[in-house]
């Protein structure tokens, strides 16, 4: 606990007042306002940063995985042991995300929050490992509270690790069959959603699953009773250990004030999570992308962010933070190497 | 005329049966679906170049640029002689296509199609100048039907001379004070829409000099009647040298089976008068971006094309094209190096 309150207390809120890197944009020699959303991903970066010309080289994606009690109930398309099979291809560099962090040259750090098989050591997997998948939430909590805080420390210790090799912008990802039935569950609670309204077919269920699903979560929600306004009971009831990891590598990020990409419904019901443990969180955020999955645009709309692409994604690992992140560097770019109209000699508009 | 015939003539339809790619594509160890856009981006891909398993290492983006009589007449914020002033900063490396090209690894070759003054020698900058400027369309044909033809064919030539250095995947960009203009023209006569509908305020002017834009494009429609079923017609009534030389390129390149990245409203306008040269040319084409200038989503519906990113931009240039051009890329990783379910040892869904 003690962990999570220090690092809870140094989450300053990001000001928007870096008038340099601001009047610069203002001179580059480009029509006022015409490179749109990239001229906001940069002022952002600024803020957050409190850097006026801010270079993101040291790109790091954390994947977080763990297992979910409810994946047994038949929410899922996919059989559980696929979470530790993914690890393995993770360890191999063979899945998608090992490819896109590559394109944008960033590097994964998978971590084992909680998978229900023992992974083999590997140098590129963390073993954070806090129990083999959590219980069936539909008949009591999903886990302790004592488990939930330890699930959040367990990403600031993740992302300290990584810290000391230096990190200019994080982006989370997860891995966990079932996932999305406690994504579901967390956005219903914190948004007051209708449980039908936030569920969606995650890696690809029919119509009688999805019911099914709804069932799950809504028994889930009645059985546990959780308080929207306190992030842990919320984590602890209807979360997972992975979920909590992401969580804590945001809180963490933004104690050190370097920007974080979200990635899907997974990693956007984790922000929303530490967005109850502190507001100011919020301010710390870029929504890498907008999922297929139903309940991502309430969640997203509860954290007040807008999407950098919409691809139609709905694979998680980390994906959509990934082209995000090539897009958000390269906005940073344009801060620090386009011209301004002086430097180019090239005339500014008739008015 | 030879040139440009030949050219159309080489143009072979998009055939999409490229079954040992798509069945790949299929078994890659993610859930059906799961990748939205970048599956179908790739399998475009794919089926323009024929090729099982395309790389796109060698990125080049066509700038092209040309001055525009009715630029005179106040239709733009900018004065003309930003546009050689443009030229020389992209051949200092520091405008915003030369950072987002290097961000994404391609090469930027400037075109000077016909900018109003005498661009100094420079490696990277390509002189095939059909003249200074167009003619002021509101009076009589911004150019004889000779330079429309001629202006497309210089366009081949610019690719065809790098495409002698290898060229995996081909952008389009512009730059040209006063070009949204003859783009709203085009598009109003291609698409048979009323001119108000697909005329925006360019680099950013006033509601009165919309009003005037909007009156200069009516006059030019009425004066010269193009042939909407004409794309020289068209082209040389109220277009431009630079929007000839990009539909150039993309003619150039379709006949290559090199896939083409439209960047934003000049450079569809372009791709209106390619693909009424020849229909089979809207196969090959990728839609980079959805643009603010609001004649630009007409344009994309009359191709039939979707767009990758939308980030507001409105810049030109090629920026558009160049961020969706990094996201392309990704997709064929993505199909090359992602391992199938097999490869990967990992179980599939449970139907």
């Amino acid at each position: 606990m003690e962990l999570l309150q220090e690092t809870l207390k140094r989450i300053r809120p990001v000001e928007s007042n870096h008038n340099e890197a601001f009047k610069r944009w203002d001179n580059l020699a480009i029509p006022k306002g015409s490179l749109g959303r990239l001229e906001e991903l940069a002022k952002k970066v600024v803020s957050i940063t409190n850097n006026q010309r801010p270079e993101l080289k040291k790109k790091v994606i954390f994947t977080m995985a763990g297992d979910h009690g409810v994946a047994d109930l038949g929410v899922s398309a996919f059989p559980k042991e696929v979470t530790s099979q993914m690890l393995c291809n993770f360890a191999k560099g063979g899945a998608a995300i090992n490819i896109l962090a590559r394109h944008i040259g960033a590097k994964v750090v998978v971590v084992d929050m909680g998978v229900a098989e023992d992974i083999k050591l590997h140098p590129d997997i963390k073993n954070k490992k806090i129990g083999y998948g959590t219980a069936d939430f539909s008949k009591g909590p999903a886990m302790s509270k004592e488990e939930a805080v330890l699930s959040i420390e367990r990403g600031i210790e993740s992302f300290e690790e990584e810290y000391k090799k230096g990190i200019d912008i994080v982006g989370t990802g997860d891995m966990g069959i079932g996932n999305t039935t406690p994504s579901s569950a967390i956005t219903a609670v914190i948004a007051k959603k209708a449980v039908r309204v936030v569920t969606g077919r995650g890696t690809g269920i029919n119509d009688l699953e999805l019911e099914k699903k709804i069932d799950v979560i809504g028994k889930g929600i009645m059985v546990n009773l959780p308080d929207p306004s306190d992030g842990i009971d919320v984590l602890s009831k209807v979360g997972g250990y992975e979920i909590g990891g992401i969580a804590g590598v945001i809180i963490a990020a933004c104690a050190r004030r370097v920007p974080i990409v979200v990635d899907g419904f997974i990693s956007t019901a984790a922000a929303l999570i530490a967005s109850k443990l502190k507001d100011e969180v919020r301010g710390y955020l870029f929504a890498g992308h907008s999922s297929v999955e139903v309940g991502h645009k309430t969640a997203l709309r509860k954290l007040k962010l807008l999407p950098i692409v919409d691809l139609n994604l709905r694979l998680g690992e980390g994906t959509g933070a990934a082209l995000a992140m090539g897009i958000i560097e390269a906005s940073c770019k344009v801060l620090n190497e386009v011209l301004t109209f002086k430097e180019a000699g090239v005339s500014k508009s008739k008015k």
